[in-house]
């Protein structure tokens, strides 16, 4: 019995560090994304991280529209951005999307920008919330979503 | 009745120069709006010309809003813009924005953009359309907003 | 002594909880900003957060635009958004910006957006650190600036 | 004679069909690039264009920010854009950029934009001019860039 404990510890412990989903795209800087400093304007990251959470659900064989189709949507809650070095116009940005935990009523991601240096230039994380559409109250995420991403945990 | 088809002539020709209906507003250059060139972006004018449209409007008495809570909205059909100078970061622009036709199925409005100097920065129009949010298909221009908009013509 | 250090003591508290800056400044939303949810894309929120730490400056009888032509400009650090309620197109919304530190090396905007029915919408946070254009190194807020700002601390 | 004026009208017809240069891209339309109306706001076609021209740029084997880099901007010198259908969320879009004349002291791109069901949302053009960084002047287009696209006519 302890036994079986500590093995379930260990598992735990192993499965913390392990169990989470990433996804990975990439997006082209536009133009109308820099302003004046040179530099992607600040609000514009919400974009990026849109895209990343985006793709993420998509790379899951599922899509955000889908969702929406179905009658459920998700606005976002909370926001954070740290900016550690500026991205510049015509970078190829790798956008890494990461969802630590499974989600419930509300999803969390977190967000990597690199550069094509592979230089670390934004950290991130959203939590958005499942709405019923029909109701305008929160619910539950969709159980065909749950299905495709509780693998991962 | 030569007499009068000569009256209705001249009419007509002091109509055409002088019927039309014109507003200002103001906007302020944001930083967001801006490109790494220095300038705002050139697809930003298209917001401006928003700003000028929905404020002459307003300045009639209605909103476009309220146009669309009624169950009419205004798809732009085209949109044409011509840059002569830039405008920068924190200008106060004033936007003058033109009907010059009473609107039917459709309505245009023309715009000129000003700096603080009073140079001329850009010159544009658009084309709106009136749908019907029910039938999703092309309406005359609502009577109340007829009813406001006709003394000027 | 002990009685001025006592005073001195006194007027800390007091004034830490009462020294602060505060601008209020209005926007309108704009179609643009809207998006299919029919709430304000969570991502422009930076905009009006711009606005606000912008007019906040201006109020002060100076501006961020003076500031970047006198060699120093403000990229952003960090940025925290909370979504309470959403913005619709066309509401006037207050933006209350406020500075409750002295800026040294960076400045920190703390915001809260109100529509006009007077509800909470959006709170936030924006940190951005003072840069010598020239350097491109991090400096001291610009005398000029703390000289305007520090009235209110 | 007579001849060789056919000739060359029969050459001058073959030719205006065939020299050009086209160029094809696609973009996944953004939940920010949307409006209430649930359609791309009209003025984010601006963007899809600057991905269109930049990316027939870097099909030629050069780019934007090279020329950039090289002190020749192209600001947007006119503008003019059609809708004919409503582009909607996460629709992959297909973007032809079109050059139809060799560039001189501005150059002009045609741009047509299709949905995944072949059918054309719409069409419009930019005419750009080359300025020289330094002296703030227009200017002929780079050598390099003409070397690359006048086999194409």
């Amino acid at each position: 019995m302890l036994r079986s404990s500590i093995k379930k510890c260990i598992f735990r412990a192993i499965n913390s560090t392990a169990a989470m989903y990433i996804s990975e795209t990439t997006v082209r800087v536009r133009y109308a994304e820099t302003d004046k400093m040179g530099y992607v304007y600040y609000g514009n990251y919400t974009q990026y991280y849109e895209v990343g959470r985006v793709e993420a659900m998509r790379a899951l064989g599922t899509s955000y529209k889908e969702m929406e189709d179905n009658g459920v949507m998700l606005p976002v809650y909370t926001c954070s951005l740290k900016y550690m070095k500026p991205a510049l116009y015509d970078d190829l940005l790798l956008i890494k999307t990461i969802i630590k935990e499974l989600p419930t009523l509300k999803i969390t991601f977190d967000y990597e920008i690199y550069n094509e240096k592979n230089e670390l230039l934004n950290t991130g994380n959203t939590t958005l919330v499942f709405i019923n559409m029909e109701t305008n109250k929160p619910c539950r995420a969709p159980e065909s979503f749950i299905e495709r991403i509780k693998n991962y945990f």
